[in-house]
């Protein structure tokens, strides 16, 4: 769907807003529409904060009823293809689309256990998330209580909206949805930043082959021209950046033994705050390199 | 074949100072017998001197000969079991006795391409080197003249009978034929050496899977007991360690985010001076990390 | 004397050009007539490179009085007061209108000294060079020949008109005549920004007691909020910067020994390109830090 | 007074035993012949527990008239040249005989504050210390009750005395008196230690001139052929490394800005255990530098 101005949001008669926003909510209209009358608003935080007041407003049963509303993750709607469309693009990102026949099984026997302990599906933000954290956060929120199980399924549904509302509406504010991955490359040995370096970034999954998720050449600043993840949350789980200052050194002449000691780079960390900024640099001669979680 | 000591083969007859060092030099016997009059030597090295000393002097012929008396690489004789017991222990520690059918083939096709250019077998320090490095610098010397290949062969002729001379023969000396891989952690966090980090020690092939060739777990002083390679050449070759600072910093209770920023450490380098003292230490705390080639 | 726009500058009559830029040159308002008819400029580069080209257009006699035209440094013009107001702003940027009586005779002696030789007053661009820059520039230049010496002297005199303008003319670009020193905490103990961090910059003389020149503290990014030298040259010389690292780590109860190991944190660099950017950072936890020229 | 092995001690008569460590408990003899019947000691360990043990059995008057037998820091004996040889070498290693009248009138007021409040002189092993923090102590343990002061000076008597007994008897063991404070320079630039580094070691006091306490070259392994401080004690107090590496890098011809931007780097640290182990290396190019608490 195409974005729409929050200046036209809140100049538009009543099916048009809902329309637009309906399914912010998954299954879920009458939040957009308890909310239609407050118009106008201010910014997109302002529409946000009103449409979770909105839910948090109404009975625990109405609210139980949003939760039973997603679909399960994995399940037989997305085997199906009865996904609505939002559903279907969230749970592809995750790679939930992509599952094999073990893994599928192992969500399966989460969704079953969890029906059977709380009634409802098991609702997480996936945007947030790699398979690997969605597995763990499942089986850590399997442990929860009822009334705590249902404060973080309605944290996710939160989650879920914000993001929709945030790719649906432009506005002169942005929600805090959206976190950023960026490196720069420092050649310590020459005194400046390394230009030309190429950059890889690889999601590393617990089973199965490390995966490409974005590339690029540092540039006279020694940076990537556009962030390696930036514009969307970045999903928890572990990662992989290749730098490969092997063929860098070689390009300029740097003396660095045949074979290079080193050649490419490999730098593994964890991202635990998909809303946080992770500039993971590297300072490197060709005998030495020194990596961190900086700002 | 037991260790010797010098004082011993010093005071042998002929013939049992044949029988302890008429293999070390491949198929000539004739290197340990022109030397034998010259003892008493004083030191290893003056053994070792003496014996190229009497190599050189010898006429191209006898030397080509020499050179002659040496299996093919990965050849016939391997497969057919028909090596001496010294080649067949020096092919196999460059896992050139396990060779997929493909690998087989190019050594075939380098082999059969050296014979024809140079009238000889391939020779090489084999105990120097990975597989990634033999193929290497066979495919190196096959582009150089009679002169510079005769030479290049007749210097690995001699660091093969070196290190026979150095494991055969017990003296105060040894011969600079080892070299030392070794590591420490340290915890710039808490700001003492990193106890109890579990360290691994990988060969990673150009094809096919990275090898285990090492493991160990820092002490109190934050290194190894013994150096992860010591005690014999470090074959050239790419290397990757792999530091578990993700548990050692759990272990103490240092907070480092969920799941953590790092876990295991990978560092890969590789290594051009098979005598030489590679020392690769790691200084990290839960969000930052460096590494260097140290001495 | 007041900012003028260049829009202004085009559209000025004659008389009204010539008070504006006349002085841009020392003693030479024929720099800014020769220009004036190849207005408008669009640029205050295009300006600038007008005026050069105007100069190097001249005969040799010309250029030669050009340089003639400006007063010795630390001379007697200054002691007198009879500097123009541009030169004696310069000339006090360096701290040669607080010259020790030693160091006053040495300027004589140079002064006297490359007068005799050239016949000329010894001209550089004060604002890029701290004292002893100037003393070793100037030791370093009486060794030139009259040629090489002319085409040195000639290109202080358009470094020194560059920055004049640069200050008199706003436009929508600017020349390129200031440089950047800048600097960031990162607390690697943490995994964050260090916030709220002293930091001290110091000029060190080879002579004499360092000179506090900039204070600040990191914001919560780890920065300071303007560069701690910005919108001018940074002057050839040596510096230190001091970061109280041990009170930030007292403040947030991090264990640092007692006394703590690091307390104030000492980094002497020096710049030795005034229009450069030097960001000269500092890793540190309380057992550990890193610097180094970044970008 | 000179040394003596622990087997002569063993065999020797009284007289001899009680000559030979009569002195190592100030003005107490009695503890020597204490322990004389205890013999043969097999450690030099055994023979300074027995000491230790022998004062701690004894009533608090005889401990109390102990400590009481001890001269005042930087007092009139210390002036009137009345001091035991022992007391006088002790006192001065911590400069406490070059002392300003500043300085001294603040050891006499503190002197006077404790003896009115605990009616005996202040005791502290002053080997381990600065001046500045014999002063941070003195004023700390002011602050004690009776008890704990009583504790804390026994503290010192038993340190003074395994420091005499370590100086004096020659044995297989070592008392756990020592410490040491070493360094080492690698180039990152090249890859491999940094030889012939020029390497100072300076006390900084809180307030006066930094004074110099070891000077070193390094070594082709880039350390000093000796540890800075060895064999002795490391004084609690800051101090600071300074490395030459302009001067290296100019030797080796490694490019580095002009002035360069690194040329004698400057390490300020603290040292809170005189018994520990200090390693404070430096690892540089001429754009960075990394240093670190080590092992």
């Amino acid at each position: 769907m195409a974005q729409i101005s929050l200046d036209d949001l809140n100049a538009m008669d009543g099916p048009g807003f809902m329309r637009a926003l309906g399914d912010i909510f998954e299954h879920a209209p009458w939040v957009a529409e308890a909310v239609a009358a407050a118009r106008p608003f201010r910014s997109l935080a302002a529409l946000h904060d009103a449409m979770t007041r909105a839910v948090r407003a109404t009975d625990a049963q109405t609210r139980r009823a949003l939760i039973a509303g997603h679909p399960d993750l994995a399940g037989k709607a997305a085997r199906a293809g009865t996904l609505t469309a939002a559903s279907e693009a969230e749970q592809s990102s995750a790679g939930l689309d992509r599952l094999s026949e073990e893994e599928f099984a192992q969500f399966h026997r989460l969704n079953d256990a969890y029906r059977s302990k709380f009634g409802l599906p098991f609702i997480i933000c996936v945007r947030r998330h790699t398979k690997d954290s969605i597995l763990r956060q499942f089986e850590r929120r399997l442990q929860n209580g009822v009334a705590a199980e249902t404060k973080a399924a309605l944290t996710e549904v939160f989650r879920i909206g914000a993001l929709r509302l945030d790719q649906r509406v432009e506005a002169h504010d942005r929600l805090k949805v959206h976190g950023r991955l960026s490196t720069h490359v420092l050649d310590t040995h020459a005194g400046h930043p390394a230009a030309g370096v190429t950059i890889e970034l690889l999601e590393l999954p617990v089973h199965g082959e490390p995966r490409l998720i974005a590339k690029a050449t540092t540039n006279l600043d020694g940076r990537s021209d556009q962030p390696l993840i930036g514009g969307r949350p970045i999903p928890i789980g572990r990662y992989e950046l290749r730098f490969h200052v092997g063929d860098y050194f070689a390009r300029l002449g740097t003396p660095q033994g045949d074979p290079p000691f080193l050649d490419v780079v490999p730098v593994q960390f964890a991202v635990a705050e998909p809303e946080g900024h992770y500039h993971v640099p590297l300072l490197v001669t060709p005998w030495s390199y020194s990596t961190y979680r900086g700002s």
